[in-house]
């Protein structure tokens, strides 16, 4: 279970969702440093000083860091804070990048473009792979689709389906692939009956005030909510949380 | 849960499945005597010989039936037989047919056409309550995207949605949803953990030799498998299936 | 070229549209006498009625008139007053409609359906064949996609795909295709170059004040606007339009 | 008009299509040296050598030569052979790469996604246009939909949206909007009378024995054939090719 907020704003706003999502059962924590954003101008991200705040974060809790590498040059660095690297679902086929994450070697979080295809998303990962990373875990993000009362349509059916193709573990966004907080928890819920190995969710202190996907955030107490169903789920379909 | 064939087609095929999802804990028999088929060269239901089978089924279960009606004019005739009236998704948005099934009085299952919009859905079932019949349930069973290693893309996050949107009960059909046998009981259990308030699953004593869908029929051993899977996840829910 | 109002509000206003669609050169008249609506409290159409003031724009025009036919049991109605029976993208798959417009004999439009494959759209036309109406002409106008600035995507890849599976007319609708006034002429245009058959387009005297679909209908003087670049588009790729 | 190979194979490939695309009318060369392939095992281009080879072809002919960049650190490599910089759908929201084409001050074909919406398009140019490069042009090249007829779905509407929303250019790509040698030419057609600015062609000398995307691969033949109809309907909208 990886938790946390979309981007590290300040360390305080971390520090504290650290020590709320590993209260509430969390293995790892998640918020971006380098943000890649729709907008030039929207906030870009704290950058290294985001990923000391993130290392801080884990010293204090114990929790690994997700952290999200936006490109080629800035591996090593990210790589020197974080224990998981994310490739968004922008850069699902930014070769390089997949590259550079496969000589680099630390465990890497792939996630599936919006209108990617399995095939594309497994030749994808080849390219990790083939760079002599083992360490790759897919995450299902949702799609674009003709449907807007979601941001995205989370396609669970991906988890049983690429348990079939591959072994590589299979984590979902149930955040952005909704982008409704109020259906987060019933989405992960879902995903881990689908079998999904692994959940990576949006937390922060106070949503609304959130300097990006505020509306897809849960709070601390949405998220304890969260953590008791999936738990049982998990339990009813034979598999461990933490 | 409704379970049984895609078509009925002969007693003894019906019975036996009938037999065998009884045993496993269904509670309501779905199977086509009229079948929309999208050639008009393929098999196109026994009609009334196959409601026949259907109500003589019932009589020896006691499971309910439901079966889809294709035209207005064939609605008295499918309601003297079935427990409950299905629309084909191909048919949400034939509002006469929706007016028809109104004013006759049984329960329906509404259907979500595979473009269809949640606001399409509920205006669509606004026909059925605004002829006077209140009993609709709404089926999400997969909607069209770019996807291809499934039929159909089943956008769970529907449930959810709908449950906030209206108080009618949300079905999801995971077998014309993914198409794919092997996905099915998966699918279904994540269909539950979303809050599901019934499953409609096709099941064939032989799915190889099914006059249609039978690639996504389950043999009744791997219906007794679903029916534990998602016994399992509706109690961690609480939910009570049967 | 087909042109007219989404629906027949009043004699006055079909009679003046189809003077001045008559006088920039289209050779059909359109208009809805029953209309298919995704809200039942919707305007549902002038029905009979309407199609009498259809056949008394033909009457005093000249126009040819295409119109919906909506039910199986309102064909020879429809048929009655109608020149070419249109069968709209909802009931694409509306079999009993599709044998009883086959069974009649008259010329039928056929709407292909908003996430209607092209095997779909063909099989679908195969079923008014088969009961004896070589008469079809197929219609693209739009389908669902993530797409949002448009209300459809008219995939006009359609138009030379369905020229090399079939020699059945195809037609194109941009107004419904695109949902905006200010995109109809350019996308009419774009069709002619594909090689579209013919064009349906939405005209009224006042589309602020129309019933439906005022949004995408045209003023009088921008389908003469149309049919301008429209006829010299159709002159470069050796078409005639009339 | 824009045409050439998909990838830069050899010198003598090159330049023959080169030769040939320049009589039939084009006025600048396309052909990739650094190809981003979805799978690592396919070929990747030649490289600086193939952007040798592109050079070459323009001392010949005087064709403006349009190559993609994959990677910040290129640009300056391929700046200094390319009279435009292509930035493909899979980098649309590669920031770092945009800001880098941006600082470097070349022309810019930027290609839509295939599930970018029009508002991620404007933005991604944006983050061009806000690094100082005023020389954006916008590429539509298809969407992905559940259609599969179509490589993709060309979303020729984009064309008078974009001129409503903005001052760029717009460039249409018929070869990979469609994926088929044999709609090229028809949606070429379309997309100039839909107001296209400009078009980008795929041309080989033998498409069969292309390295990549030979079956959406015009022969020289082909291409002079679409530039016939290309040049009567841009010449009908009061358009000039060349």
């Amino acid at each position: 279970m990886i938790a946390g907020p979309c981007s590290v704003e300040n360390a305080e706003q971390t520090l504290e969702t650290a020590r709320a999502v590993k209260a509430a059962g969390a293995t790892a924590l998640r918020g971006g440093a380098f943000k890649p954003r729709t907008s030039p101008y929207s906030f870009q991200g704290l950058k290294e000083e985001g990923l000391k705040i993130l290392a801080a974060a884990r010293q204090e809790t114990g929790l690994a860091v997700v952290t999200e590498v936006l490109a080629e040059e800035d591996v090593p660095l990210v790589a020197r804070y974080a224990d998981v690297l994310q490739i968004g679902a922008r850069n699902m086929q930014n070769y390089r990048l997949l590259e550079a994450v496969g000589y680099e070697g630390k465990p890497v979080l792939l996630k599936r473009g919006p209108s990617a295809t399995m095939d594309e998303l497994l030749l994808a990962a080849e390219y990790i792979l083939n760079a002599g990373n083992p360490q790759v875990m897919l995450c299902e993000r949702g799609i674009r689709t003709f449907e807007t009362h979601t941001r995205f349509t989370l396609s669970l059916s991906a988890v049983p389906y690429l348990h079939e193709r591959t072994h590589l573990p299979v984590v979902v966004d149930p955040s952005h692939g909704t982008g409704h907080a109020n259906l987060v928890a019933r989405m992960a819920a879902a995903a881990v009956a689908a079998g999904a190995d692994g959940l990576i969710v949006e937390v922060h202190p106070n949503p609304e005030t959130a300097l990006s996907d505020g509306y897809q955030s849960l709070t601390f107490e949405e998220f304890e909510g969260l953590m008791e169903i999936v738990r049982r789920v998990a339990e009813a379909v034979g598999k461990e949380i933490g």
